[in-house]
């Protein structure tokens, strides 16, 4: 007998994992760990494929950030539990560094999270019922349909335009809308794309949310993480009218994304939260109870102490390594890299015509592993396939290191046309 | 037109919540918040409420664990992601600590979580299905309903005798389990009880997981927090054949509930878990992505460096302030205390028919409030009207003026019998 969707456990002690956790996947982890990734073993390996810009050492926390935890740690006053959507004083820093002139924050407002990925999870679940959809970008960050499929809730796709810098396709966002969407995810400063949108094109994506009466989830991770003569705009600093959860935290921009701070910001110009999204996201807090309190406690400091070298110091390494990978990628036959104006990635195109003897992205990936021991996210992960994506968080002379080996690699692997 | 259970947001930018953030709450709030708290002005509040042994800086995390943070800090090694699942060398140190002669325990059968809270919810969730059943106790720690609420997991309540100092009704456990039924959640140490289950007792009810086939949720956030003359043994090491998902963390035993370390040991001697559970464990972690990194990274030197004298110390204040409120509660008539063996949290019986103007478990609380500025937990929360609980954690002086100030109230507020 089947015993609401689960094997007959009674026969033996074997113990069925339920449909959720079944359902529950990372579709990173699901390409990756399929795939045959054997280093050249003559050739040191450089991995241009996490998101973590902690992992070589050359970027991380400032003294600032440290010393803040150290006297969290001293004062014997942030050991206990705090309220489950955070510490007042934490939520107030956050609340008063987010403030719009014309929408400001209370610390009511701010509801922290374990990361900007609980902060997405409490953001999409607070709204979002199963049978519903949200409209989430491809190529996008994967967790949002981890989530959502989790949940039984439908994502849907909406494009997003590689020879427009990854402009939304307004278009097809649009078309997708339907009576069970809930909300549209926006991811301003993109991962994977490393694109920072124009204030002109986020009013165009207001607008669309705005006739369809949609609440967007502004995914900011990467806010304010912008390269040189680009400018970044918070999606609520111009929804007008339409109410946005933006999330946040402390990972990318504070270059610690073990701390696992993060949060919500509720924000609306004619207090559409209020109601029930509030209470719902407090509700969605009692389980988790929050991040670590001494990051909590530490945080009032550590926006009030880093100095505005910590920041331009990363953006700086980030930018570097954005114009050597293109300047290098863009001459290879075969590649299409398309320049970022933020964040910390870049993704380049890949045309399988050109080679003689490379299938797809995850093959590229796969033989550039094997023969130059360069390990990129084949972006088949982002719902992209035929590109692939790179991390600029590496030191420079690795990137200039593992782009020039790219091209070697594609070099070696061309079609006599 | 009705938009899956949500009011229709088109009308106005209200933005309903989901039924899920309404369905999660937590019965202690929702208790709480509604009552009448007001203390006496003229006396001084005692709070024996909050089960976080922080609260009144009389205990808190040695200096060995702070220490420990603070080498992960200076390491600079610990800022990145760590596996969703947490870092290996972090995993080890609790497989070590939890290993048992016949049941060894090994990194892979250990995955962190953000405070027990989380693993509590990965341990249900990885196993039951909406629909199922889960039996929990009562008086019981409330998270479980929450838990199994948010995610349509049906829960059934088992009796508690407190006249057998808490033991399980086992005839009543057995009589609930259906076809439906998932899992067993034992608590042990208990809250709100105080409890702790004799071996032979421990054995009593795994028979009845085992002649139904039920693995057992054992959440042993208390573990080994007993009193003198009083043995713990950790369900894991009594199951035999039955497979046990232990719920652990630092929050009770190593006083420190806001960093938020917890962890769910795969227990079997089978391989139960192998094929699935384990997997799906994996899979439930890569959502949150697991507790702070720098706790983790503490965490073998936790272990390490932690002085006997640490546990000891905390456990001859609980047991101190036990015997202390037992003693005085138990020479007032219309109270009946029942004494703990262990955990933090005492249970105390109340007779409204001893009383002139008492109702019930929740009016007492208010009266004692406002009068005497005394302030515990009516049991009603943990699904167990007219006991109260209160908190050993306190500093035995305010205990002693607490509970005197209780005998006073009960003798003014007693019937002329
Ligand atoms: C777009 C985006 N959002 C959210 C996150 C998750 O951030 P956190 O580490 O704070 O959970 C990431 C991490 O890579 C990301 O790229
Ligand atoms: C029985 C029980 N389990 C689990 C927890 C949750 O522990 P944590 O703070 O580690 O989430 C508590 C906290 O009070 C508890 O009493």
């Amino acid at each position: 007998m089947e015993n609401n969707g689960q094997p007959n456990k009674k026969s033996k002690w074997t113990i069925a994992s339920s449909l959720m956790a079944r359902r529950t996947y990372n579709p990173i982890r699901a390409v990756v760990d399929g795939m045959k990734l054997e280093p050249n073993p003559e050739k040191e390996l450089i991995s241009l494929s996490i998101g973590d810009p902690t992992v070589f050492g050359n970027l991380g926390p400032s003294q600032e950030m440290k010393d803040a935890v150290k006297k969290a740690l001293d004062s014997g006053k942030s050991n206990g539990y705090a309220p489950s959507v955070g510490y007042e004083a934490g939520r107030a820093a956050v609340a008063k560094r987010f403030s719009l002139p014309d929408l400001p924050l209370d610390s009511k407002d701010v509801v922290f999270a374990c990361g900007c990925s609980e902060a997405l999870e409490m953001a999409i679940l607070v709204m979002a019922n199963p049978g519903q959809n949200v409209l989430i970008p491809k190529p996008g960050f994967s967790l949002y349909w981890t989530i959502c499929t989790a949940y039984n809730v439908d994502t849907k796709y909406y494009r997003l335009l590689p020879e427009r810098s990854w402009e939304v396709d307004l278009e097809h966002l649009e078309s997708l809308i339907d009576e069970n969407t809930n909300s549209i995810v926006i991811t301003n400063p993109s991962n994977p794309c490393g694109s920072v949108y124009s204030k002109e094109h986020l009013l165009d994506i207001c607008e669309v949310a705005r006739r369809h009466r949609l609440p967007i989830i502004a995914d900011e991770v990467y806010a304010n993480m912008v390269f040189s003569n680009t400018k970044f705009y918070s999606v609520a600093s111009l929804a007008d009218e339409i109410p946005v959860l933006t999330c946040g935290g402390l990972a990318k921009r504070f270059l610690c994304p073990g701390w696992r701070m993060g949060w919500v910001l509720m924000q609306s110009r004619t207090g559409a939260f209020h109601e029930e999204v509030r209470k719902g996201l407090f509700n969605l807090s009692t389980r988790i109870l929050g991040p670590c309190t001494l990051i909590q406690a530490a945080l009032p400091a550590i926006f009030d102490n880093t100095q505005p070298e910590f920041y331009s110091h990363a953006m700086e390494v980030f930018e570097e390594n954005a114009k050597l990978a293109y300047k290098t990628l863009h001459e290879v036959d075969g590649l299409t890299p398309v320049m970022p104006q933020g964040a910390m990635y870049l993704m380049c195109g890949l045309d399988s015509e050109y080679f003689r003897d490379i299938k797809d992205d995850q093959d590229f990936v796969e033989k550039l592993m094997c023969e130059e021991s360069v390990f990129c996210l084949p972006a088949k992960v982002f719902e992209y396939p035929n590109f692939f994506r790179i991390v600029l968080s590496v030191p420079p002379e690795k990137v200039k290191i593992a782009c020039q080996r790219i091209k070697e690699f594609c070099i070696r692997h061309k079609k006599n046309l």
